[in-house]
């Protein structure tokens, strides 16, 4: 016979769910494990919000099981730790992003890539190895495997450092795998949201010069005033385009509506990346003669394995990179996720989870 | 006023050439320019035949300018030599592939990679830098500017040489430049052709598993027996497709037609690419939530530069790689194209040239 959310395990444990596929969150009463040997349990201080909370809270992409607790951008206070925890003390400021398992067995886990690992466990949804339900960071605490848990260095404010576990990794892992994070590189940035304008900061700390793509020649200013890109390329005006053609090492496209690819590839020059950070749902029309003639290539990059989470944070650190955030109490949410939905965000929601999640 | 194809230069030529988009190919009288500095000159022995001359001479891609003199998988004898030529002496055993030109100021130039220059010449068809109309190597001689003619090794007959420097670079090329080359990589070659089957090669003898994916399954006996492939995948079978799923690291796509991607991307592991050759006239679907999912990529690759023509041509005498050919009399190539044009060749015509070439 099946157990309660709060009857699964020891733990009492208390967040905001969804309850159905409208998405609308409220207080919600679960359990958590207690702290096992290779565990880090901690209080969960803040939490960003993705797009994938959302898709996932909506049943977007289907197979969303309810009730559904999001959150995969979790900053914290370490409050109790395994007795064969390494890496980890009570106090330490710690981060979880998208996982929290793999199979620890396939190659993609033995290249620190559990990121693709066919097995990996989601952080917010889904099923643990012990058979329990999973609940994610719009909640009071956390209890994660280490393996799943990184370092928070000192200098990097939780609020902001916290969009960088998702976000950020998602960005700088292909910056990193496609050689695009070397100076003088010349990398656009399509979509200048949650993704896009960390993707911009991590390129500028490559030493690269960066281009922001738009359809909105109104966020001008912005990118390159305030995110300190280089350039602005309005993307419908073609004398604009035109003049860019072949001009770019690599592209960061992060749009999920289905949008053309041949404008991009033709930014590229020979030998230059078209790498997909964005899902849309309905493929896209891909021109092979461009990619023949200039031997580009068009790839996809999902997150990034936890060895290089831990990196980048510490790379976000020592180049003062953090997400530029808009905080929010937890009773905010549903707005928050309104306006996630309109691209109404600069750039990033934060719950403000340990100063604003109230028990019921 | 302009000057005739026989006049153009002072010498004598002689070959056989298209007249207008039907393609049909007949013995054509014009001239070629005296043995220049840096210029070798030398009689064609044999010449392939390409798919990509069928299209020029049909223009199917637009923009054939008539008389075209196809072929450009030349080998031939050299017969004379310039002042300045350093590599080449007469009696020189020589080949000359898809081009005969670049700017060699570019970026692509620096890097040995002509074939991606954006003033690249083609051997066959356009303008010289001297703005004489260019003619293939399906005619008695040719004059090529040193730096785009290779050395053939003593122990490679010509004959089944001739197409490795269009087939044979094409695939060679991006076995390496995506790091396929490795021992133990397990490739795909999908399309059985011309290029497909010398892919298969040059796959083999880098230490590959080679696994031949085609719609018929009547050529398994074939591609493991003849070509020396590991296996045989018939890509309409939904079992053997989906039992290979997830075991490639790259896959050779040497399809020309418009086809769909999701199952051979389906086939790739993680990280794995999609190498496409073939240039379908229309966009293909690109799906992209399974490249995102496993950091895979498609891209496209277009012949090689010299240097690394030069390369191919000594691995290939090393391992004993040539294409499988059937040898044709000149006056056969009408015949040998409408042949070509329904698949109808094992795998790759070769004209005689220098035996059946008679003048008018």
């Amino acid at each position: 016979m099946g157990k309660s959310a709060g009857e699964e395990h020891a733990v009492k444990a208390f967040g905001w769910a969804a309850r159905d596929q409208s998405g609308l969150l409220s207080p919600f009463k679960f359990s958590r494990r207690e702290t096992g040997d290779e565990d880090v349990r901690f209080k969960v201080l803040y939490c960003g919000i993705c797009h994938t909370d959302l898709h996932r809270i909506k049943n977007d992409w289907g197979g969303s099981i309810y009730p559904l607790l999001p959150g995969h951008e979790i900053v914290g206070v370490v409050t109790e730790v395994g007795s064969k925890v390494q890496k980890f003390k009570v106090g330490d400021k710690v981060g979880v992003g998208t996982l929290i398992g793999a199979c620890h067995s396939c190659n993609s886990c033995a290249s620190d890539l559990e990121n693709y690992c066919s097995k990996k466990i989601s952080t917010f949804y889904g099923t643990y190895h012990d058979g329990t339900t999973i609940y994610g960071g719009y909640s009071d605490h956390m209890v994660t495997n280490e393996h799943y848990v990184v370092c928070i260095p000192e200098n990097l404010p939780l609020d902001a450092a916290a969009p960088l576990l998702c976000a950020g990794i998602t960005t700088y892992s292909p910056l990193r795998y496609f050689e695009l994070d070397k100076p003088g590189m010349h990398v656009g940035v399509v979509g200048l949201g949650g993704l896009g304008h960390v993707g911009v900061k991590f390129a500028k700390a490559f030493g690269a010069k960066v281009t922001v793509i738009s359809t909105s020649p109104n966020k001008r200013k912005e990118a390159i005033e305030h995110l300190g890109a280089d350039s602005f390329l309005d993307s419908r005006d073609p004398d604009q385009m035109r003049a860019a053609m072949g001009t770019m090492d690599g592209i960061l496209d992060i749009v999920s509506a289905v949008h053309p690819l041949l404008p991009l590839i033709g930014l590229l020059k020979s030998h230059g990346k078209l790498i997909m950070l964005g899902g849309p749902d309905k493929p896209l029309e891909l021109p092979v003669f461009p990619l023949l003639m200039g031997r580009k290539l068009v790839a996809g990059s999902a997150c990034g394995g936890l060895k290089e989470t831990q990196e980048m944070i510490d790379f976000a650190a020592k180049h003062n990179i953090t997400a530029d955030i808009e905080v929010i109490p937890m009773d905010y949410v549903n707005t928050a996720m309104e306006r996630l939905a309109k691209g109404d965000v600069k750039y990033r929601f934060v719950i403000d989870v340990a100063n604003t999640l109230k028990a019921a």
